[in-house]
């Protein structure tokens, strides 16, 4: 089931095979440096989410870079981040069934491992779990802040979660899963400070009831890369799980950043493709199509050539209109990714390129980590 | 970089673990019987296409029910086929670029590959890997017979690229890709048969133009799940290239099948997934979002739940809308994904259900080949 990999190490870019994914490191090193420097001084601490490159050897540098962990959101994903030498990972996320509690105890005894809850059952499975395995599991209460998704609402519905954490004698509460993943994609800077003001009240009025009712709430974690300087400037927030920064991708691109604060994360990550048919004048067939980018965010962006726009996608290809520009059968293009998280999981390796050469192969170890 | 698989043979369908991908095994046999026998008696031939499974055991099947080989759309998916046993390939699609056609010229000595052009002087490309590598390769004229995507234009811009092969020492000419993708989902029959009978006109006339020129066409190949009979009865196609026939998905069963000719194939491919939050009384969250079910077609649907809807994905999580249905937490569900190729090219197993128990895990060994 070994593919062979699109490139090897010293490899000119222009040799690479394509439809493969690039990492551009010069960027991508950058957008790591530039989280750290958007938060000196700050208190709060950074808790990468790795669901967005689901690779230990990038988790490493984002814990070089003074992250305290990473996030997942899968407990397959948690074991491939502490193969890869991740010592503390969060499942930012619900758990449920018997075989993934077994797992997520086990690993437990290899590194850090904390997870969300919403429901009381749950959290009696997750203890059980723990109990069987003989370890202490941290467990977070996941709060709705807005998003509505999963989390159980603020205040009392919160406060009987973690009475039923506290309740478990092999679980200990660790804190409040507060993250408002509707408010990354509203383009309006303000749209997105308000709705984190929103969520951040939310949060601190829930932890108030705790504290009242005698349970300590030792961390808020929340946040991505469309808001997190909001949640850090909130005095509410501890921890901050921004993922598509190191990235970047079309969706994100199409947010408001004029004084949010926020820098200007640069697209790191490439769709590289070869132009594979020239059907008419003013359009080119690419061998880059769903299955090489997900277009459930819209479609992928043509980079470096102005006026090519990526018009639709089939399983295996993808139409390119032409506004001006010439293309060539052969020509490799590099596209920026409507969506980042779907689209690294197509892969099994970032081509990690620096001065137009492959600099490595970066295995992405929790491709299909969906249990 | 291997993946701990969600089942084991022989366990009830319930204790496997989610989300996953399964086949279930009678309805999968019922499609591949009900394809043959809808083409009995007829002197067409049939070539699956294998870009919807992308995996040698389903090939293997489809061989032995009749097919005289498969397609596939990338010479890495030709490799693996070929690698599971499987001795006829065509790569129903350009192949553009040094390494890629090295490895299709390699492959040839091992099965009998073929491959599409529409551009000059690729086929001058395919002969030079050909003769590096001391074999001859088939090469078919794309034609674009209404899809508008790849393929030159009928008439005389195909008999200059069927020149172009018949003047190469190292390449066969093998035939007309007339395949009418854009006809595939026409929601009307009368539609998708009118889209046919143009396309096979098209073809039709280009084989008749080659053949004043000297160039015998020995076939025409193309159709697809949805028009597969209307190829069949035209009197001017000689081999069909059905994939989605095997599996069915919710895009697929939208059209309206009723009169034309073509069997009711069942849906046999299931997105396993548990209920992992229940947020409100009406809505609970499963665990299979975008990293499981593609929705570039449109959103899986829930099978056997009548009251049920999956709202929306994201990129692991689905949420589903109760309309009288009730869920609890950990309940398990199929859903039916939006479009079969690229859902199960996020999967490393098909889980093959018999009876309610796991009979088989088959591998899909071109996962993810893009190359």
């Amino acid at each position: 089931m070994t593919l062979i990999p699109p490139a090897t190490i010293g490899m000119p870019l222009a040799e690479v095979d394509t439809p493969c994914l690039l990492l551009e490191m010069d960027a991508f090193e950058r957008n790591v440096q530039r989280l750290a420097e958007s938060l000196a001084g700050s208190r709060v601490k950074v808790r990468p989410h790795a669901k967005s490159h689901k690779c230990p050897q990038i988790a490493m540098r984002q814990l070089a870079a003074g992250a305290v962990g990473v996030c997942c959101q899968k407990v397959s994903e948690a074991e491939s981040l502490v193969a890869g030498g991740v010592r503390d990972v969060l499942v930012a996320n619900e758990v449920v069934g018997r075989m993934k509690l077994q797992r997520l105890a086990a690993l437990s005894r290899q590194a850090k491992v904390a997870v969300c809850a919403d429901d009381a059952d749950n959290v009696r499975d997750i203890d059980a779990a723990a109990r069987d395995a003989g370890v202490v599991i941290d467990v977070l209460v996941e709060v709705n802040v807005g998003a509505n998704r999963c989390g159980v609402e603020p205040g009392e519905p919160a406060l009987r979660i973690a009475q039923a954490i506290t309740a478990c004698r092999n679980l200990r509460f660790a804190g409040i899963q507060a993250y408002q993943g509707a408010a990354q994609h509203l383009r309006g800077v303000e749209e997105r400070r308000a709705a984190i003001a929103s969520a951040a009240e939310k949060a601190r009025t829930t932890k108030a009831l705790l504290q009242k009712h005698g349970i300590a709430c030792e961390k808020i974690t929340g946040a991505g890369t469309g808001t997190y300087l909001f949640e850090a400037a909130s005095a509410v927030y501890d921890e901050l799980q921004p993922g598509s920064y190191i990235f970047m991708d079309v969706d994100y691109a199409r947010n408001d950043w004029t004084e949010s604060g926020i820098p200007r994360f640069e697209h790191s990550l490439f769709v590289w493709t070869t132009v594979m048919s020239r059907p008419a004048s003013d359009r080119v067939v690419v061998d880059a199509g769903l299955k090489a980018s997900s277009v459930d965010s819209g479609m992928p962006r043509v980079a470096d050539v102005p006026d090519a726009e990526y018009l639709k996608a089939s399983d295996e290809h993808g139409v390119i209109q032409l506004k001006g520009a010439t293309l060539a059968l052969g020509d490799k293009l590099k596209l920026i990714p409507g969506h980042c998280d779907p689209t690294v999981n197509l892969y099994d390796y970032f081509v990690c390129i620096r001065n137009g050469r492959v600099e490595a192969l970066w295995p992405i170890t929790a491709r299909g980590a969906l249990l």
